[in-house]
C-alpha cells in the first residue's frame, strides 16, 4: 500500500499499535508527549541521526535491520554510561515512493529489538522527505552512578568487550562489491555489521559493581574513541597490538587491510573501558555473566605519550586513518 | 570559516561551550549520554523533525529564526501537557556548503530561547548531509497531573490562546511574493511564523489549577487538532466564527481568504483547551497571569455532530481545507 492512501493518522495509528509499550509508560504514542515513569532521580539521554547516502545505503541494508541498528547505536551509548535503556522516540522523514510495508519493515526490526531490552516506543514524528532520515532518542535509567570518559588513571588496565573491525570490514566488502561477500565468513562480518548488538548487559553490570573507571562505546574506531577517553581523563595509552580480539570471520576476510578496520574502523558497538589492576578477575566474571569476551588489549600511561600500539616486538605500529575526525568526511559525530 | 576546517570535533566543543546549562545537568554534551536530574517520579519527552524544503525554506528562513522555532514547536508540546520544559537533545545534518557562522546563528536562536525557557542543551548528533535536518527531542518535568487530549466533556467551553492563522498566512504571503509582505502589518504576521511562542506558562497554570480538562497545542491547524481533543475525548465541538480571535494585522492582510487560515492554517502554536462551564472566571485569571489573551470559541457536543463552525446567524459554514492530514501533502505528522 502507498503511504498516500493509508495517510498521516493512519500510518501513525498502526505505528502506535505496534510500539512495545511498558507498565511504566503512562502514556505513550497519541498526545502532545510521552509521559512515562521516572523510579531515580536522574536519567540518561542521548540521540543519533541516520541518514540515507551518509549512514546507510538501502541498496545493501534492509529496512529491518536499519531499524535494528536505528536503536541499537543508541542502546549502546545508555551500556557506555553503564545505564539501563527505558524510552526511545523516533523520528522518520519518508520519501514519498516508499510503501507503507517498508516502514512496517523498519518499525518490526526496531520493535524486535525494543522488546529484548525492554525499551518502549513513546513517540517521534513523522514527515515527507527527499531520502530517508532516522532521529533516535533514546532515554535510561541509571540506577547506579554512571561511568562517564573521564575516570581513567596511569596503570589502569584497557579493555574491549567483543571482536573489533567487523562491521567496518563488512562495509567495505559491500563497498568494493568484493568477491569475499561469497566467503561463508562474509555472514557473520554481515550481521555485525547490518546488527550491531549493543553491550547494555556488560555496561551495566560494570557501573553495579563499580569496575570501570571510564567508558565509551566504539562507534568511530577504537583510536579515535580511545583519543576521547584519554583526553576526557588527561591520560595517554599504550595497546598491544596482538592482544586486539579480531572474530575468526575477519582473520580470515581482512586480508592486506591487516589491523586496520580493528583499529580504526567505525560502528564495532562494543564497549572499551578502563579498570584498576586489582580488578582482573572481577571483570572476567563479568564477562561470564553478560556472555561476551572482555579482553585487555593495553594500559594508560601518562598524557605525554598519547596513545601508541605496539607490535609484538615492541616496535609502534604505524596507523594510517585514524576514524571519521573531520567535517568533509564525517560519518558520525555526536555531541559527546 | 567552512566547516571542514572548524573540524567535527571543533564544531562539538564550539556548540558544548555555548550550550545552555542548568545546575540540574550532571553531566551535559561530552559523553556517550547526558546525565540529568529528574525531580518528580515521571517526565515528559516529544520529538519534532524539520527538514529543509519540507518544513522550512532558507530563502526566507533565517538560521537563527530556525534554531529558535525548532526549539518553540517542542516547548510548545511539553505546554500543551502543562509541563515544565527541561532539557533537550538536538541533532543536526548539516550540508556540505554550510559556514560555521550559520550553525552559530542556529544555535543563538535556539539558545537564546533556551535559556528564557530555562531549558538545558544536553546533547544531540551531528553529521554531514545533503540538505538541512534538523530533529529536536525536548523532556519536561510534570510537576502536576499532565493534561492528556481525552479529558473533554458534552457541555465544556472551549478556549484557545492567542491570535490564530498568522503564521499560515504570513507563508501563503512569502510563498506567493506577495506585494503585501511590504504592508506594515506584515512585520506581525511575519514574526509569528518564524518566531512562534510557545504559551508554557499558560499550560502550566493550566494544569497546575486543574482547569483545563483536555488540552492540545496548535500544529496542523485548529479544526484539525479540535478533532484530535474530539476523537480522544468521545465529543463534537461546535465553534462560533465570530469568536475566533484574529489579530489586527490578520484582519488588514487575510484578503479574500477570510478566516480560513484562522481555522485550517498550521503553526499556529497556540494552546487549545477545554474546560468545565464553572471555570471561565478562573481562566481569565489565568490569561491575565500568563499574559496572554484565552478565548472562548466555542463548546463541546455530543460525538454524533461532529466538528462544526456556525456563522453569526447560525448557518453552518463549509469549511474547505482541514489542515495537513494525507501523507502526499504532510508537513507535520507527530507520534501523537
Amino acid at each position: 500500500m502507498k503511504l498516500s492512501q493509508l495517510g498521516e493518522f493512519g500510518l501513525i495509528d498502526k505505528i502506535r499499535r505496534a510500539a512495545p509499550k511498558s507498565r511504566s509508560v503512562r502514556l505513550g504514542i497519541g498526545d502532545d508527549a510521552a509521559w512515562v515513569d521516572s523510579p531515580a532521580a536522574s536519567f540518561l539521554v542521548t540521540a543519533d541521526l541516520l541518514l540515507e547516502g551518509v549512514h546507510f545505503n538501502l541498496k545493501w541494508t534492509s529496512l529491518f535491520d536499519l531499524g535494528h541498528k536505528s536503536l541499537a547505536v543508541n542502546l549502546s551509548d545508555i551500556a557506555a554510561m553503564g545505564g539501563v535503556p527505558a524510552y526511545t522516540v523516533v523520528s522518520l522523514g519518508i520519501p514519498a515512493h516508499f510503501r507503507t510495508q517498508q516502514i512496517d519493515e523498519f518499525y518490526r526490526g526496531m520493535n524486535r529489538l525494543a522488546r529484548a531490552s525492554r525499551v518502549s516506543l513513546v513517540g517521534g514524528d513523522t514527515s515527507a522527505a527527499k531520502s530517508l532520515v532516522v532521529s533516535v532518542a533514546l532515554l535510561g535509567h541509571a540506577p547506579h552512578r554512571p561511568i562517564t570518559r573521564g575516570g581513567a588513571r596511569i596503570g589502569d588496565d584497557i579493555y574491549v568487550t567483543g571482536t573489533l573491525g567487523d562491521a567496518a570490514l563488512a562495509l567495505q566488502l559491500l563497498k568494493s562489491d568484493s568477491p569475499s561477500l561469497r566467503h561463508p565468513a562474509a555472514t557473520f562480518l554481515l550481521k555485525r555489521h547490518h546488527r550491531p548488538v549493543a553491550r547494555c548487559r556488560a555496561g551495566f553490570l560494570l557501573a553495579r559493581r563499580r569496575l570501570a573507571a571510564a567508558m565509551i562505546d566504539l562507534s568511530d574506531g577504537l583510536l579515535q574513541d580511545l583519543g576521547h577517553v584519554c583526553n576526557a581523563s588527561g591520560i595517554g595509552a599504550v595497546l598491544r597490538e596482538e592482544n586486539l580480539p579480531l572474530s575468526r570471520a575477519y582473520h580470515m576476510l581482512a586480508g592486506k587491510a591487516g589491523n586496520r578496520w580493528a583499529l580504526s574502523g567505525g560502528e564495532d558497538y562494543e564497549l572499551l573501558f578502563c579498570a584498576r589492576r586489582g580488578q582482573r578477575a572481577a571483570i572476567q566474571a563479568v564477562a561470564r555473566q553478560a556472555g561476551v569476551p572482555i579482553t585487555r588489549i593495553g594500559s594508560c600511561v601518562a598524557k605525554e605519550r598519547g596513545v601508541t600500539v605496539l607490535d609484538p616486538s615492541g616496535k609502534t605500529v604505524r596507523v594510517s586513518a585514524r576514524g571519521h575526525d573531520h567535517f568533509g568526511g564525517l560519518v558520525l559525530g555526536r555531541l559527546k
